[in-house]
């Protein structure tokens, strides 16, 4: 493995830890405010808490600390506040998400609108637990985002910087909203473009996994327009190659180690970049085929090795793959000639070599 | 008409003019830079932009103005931005609440969802129409909580204060999303007691419509906490005032001026003090009656006639409208000795009037 990728990994893990702890702490403050208002209140917030604190690589949190870490090596609790926010706004995101997508499973428990439905089911006869479920996880997302901006709000910062961090961090919400909006949208549409499908990769990962992070780490730091600027340039490749590697892991990988059953992509009728590149260069027969099996959630046994090879065989696996690896190559390559610190720039190199070897 | 009462309804008419005209350009540039990202971004930003302008008493920002002028006389850009904050918040749970209520009419026109559902029946065939709406809905609402910080954190506030305002934002949102929860629950749970009632009425309203938006007017102000304090005396009592004037209105109030069909609460199985009073009180047959016509959507001729009789004759109207008067009389009260300016104070004591005597 490369060393970077190594201290990759390695921070990440140790990033985990403390932010779990305060992701641990805040939230429970939340929990006794919530029971004071009425049980249901509290059991809202202690559902949000668990969900939250339940899983996730704390990827966003660590990109945050690391953006700071490249101008900084000063202790500063306010960095963790951003860290904090960023995995609350996850959990926002991705409770809306799986009221979108329908999804059962997150995180290797119940989604929230699920769990909700099944407490409903439990206690009440009046009422339809479905469509309860779904209700209580829109407000239960919308109050982690609400969450969000409080943790941010309460970190100590210097009123300038602190306005460009609320800017960074809205701003971001709004690229990552649009993003998911055109993707929804993209599961409708007849004809979607590569392009199109780049630009809400771009949206979805580069601007919000990786850009408003960092950015939000740097202006925390102090680091100036142009450092932002080489940033970017460095986030928009690599959130690209990231989501290109995912849609290949969804479908060749291992489901173990990726935990994520295959195929689901397929199931779910997403127009991935692999699916999209098979579709337009498959023999007719081959690409009937897989135009039937989107959205189809039962598939039959052997369904998938046949897609799979479709998507060898068309040419869209090795092109894939290639893309994935010049992209990542040109997020390195916006590193290059960067005066920042070694510790910073270390893990922002850690994640491209991540991005290229990972097989979960 | 009481003249404090003459003087609100003409600050609302005021209030509204130059919010809406702020409403109308802040949003454009936003319909640019999504039009930027995508065509269909730029047309969800639309479509809020123009379900944030189709209507709207502005009742929360001229709130956060009069809030700001009970302490100041000064002409200060922020607070326009504090009022259309407020209005994006609006818009905001409004196009989630109608989604978890299933309403298809909201301020004359389509709900977001519903428009979203009509888009998909025009335009694709895969997919389903209804989910569709549903997800596009929730995403159109979390884009205008993301604008409504955006505009708070652009206007040019003092550090310090800027800190307590997005405090009182994040406090706000805490309690209302808590109490629009609370709410959806109440509709399942068998035993609702009135004073988890008016708990609900005191989160959706005085917490949200009231105290919020006068704190955070007041906060820019430079108010002390004091005048915070008498402010959510004020606050509590009168937004409960308001809802259940809001329920009496929704019952025996004139159509055409509520803007509202009569009953709809009643077809929507909302237990509002009213309901919950006349279920209280009324004779086991007429109980029953109540009971039965709760929460179904296709009453017959001359069932809410007689339902209001139940109403009327159980004593639940009486109790209703004196204690909403006697609400109101409470938060005349909490401003007696405040010693702040003429114009904010008149105000708020014109709200005191409009609640007590509204028929619309």
């Amino acid at each position: 493995m490369n060393p970077n990728e190594k201290a990759f990994r390695l921070a990440l893990a140790a990033v985990k830890q403390e932010v779990d702890r305060r992701l641990e702490a805040f939230p429970r403050g939340k929990v006794r405010d919530a029971e004071a208002l009425s049980p249901s209140a509290g059991e809202m917030m202690e559902i949000l808490r668990e969900f939250t604190l339940r899983g996730g690589k704390r990827f966003r949190a660590a990109v945050s600390l690391y953006g700071y870490r490249c101008f900084s090596d000063r202790q500063d609790d306010a960095v963790w506040n951003i860290a904090m926010s960023m995995e609350l706004v996850q959990s926002y995101l991705l409770i809306h998400d799986d009221v979108i997508d329908e999804d059962a499973v997150r995180r290797g428990g119940s989604t929230v609108h699920c769990a909700y439905e099944a407490i409903h089911r439990a206690r009440f006869s009046r009422r339809e637990p479905r469509h309860f479920g779904v209700s209580m996880a829109v407000m239960c997302g919308d109050l982690a985002g609400a969450l969000a901006f409080e943790a941010l709000n309460r970190a100590c910062i210097e009123a300038r910087v602190r306005e460009r961090i609320l800017a960074a961090m809205t701003r971001m919400l709004f690229l990552v909203i649009h993003g998911e909006s055109m993707d929804v949208l993209s599961e409708s549409e007849e004809n979607v473009t590569e392009e199109h499908v780049r630009r809400i990769y771009a949206l979805k990962v580069s601007a919000y996994t990786l850009e408003g992070p960092l950015h939000m780490g740097a202006l925390l730091a102090g680091a100036a327009v142009e450092d932002l600027e080489r940033l970017t340039r460095y986030a928009l490749p690599l959130g690209e190659a990231f989501q290109i590697q995912d849609d290949i892991l969804g479908l060749f990988g291992n489901e173990e180690k990726t935990g994520k059953p295959l195929g689901s992509d397929i199931k779910a009728g997403k127009r991935t970049l692999l699916v999209l590149k098979a579709l337009e260069n498959a023999p007719p027969g081959e690409r009937a085929f897989l135009e039937a099996r989107l959205g189809n959630r039962r598939l039959e046994p052997g369904d998938l090795e046949r897609i799979r090879g479709i998507v060898r065989d068309s040419g869209a696996l090795a092109y894939a793959v290639a893309l994935a690896r010049r992209l990542g190559d040109e997020a390195r390559e916006a590193l290059r000639g960067a005066r920042w610190r070694a510790e910073g720039l270390g893990f922002l190199e850690g994640a491209v070599a991540f991005v290229q070897d990972r097989d979960y």
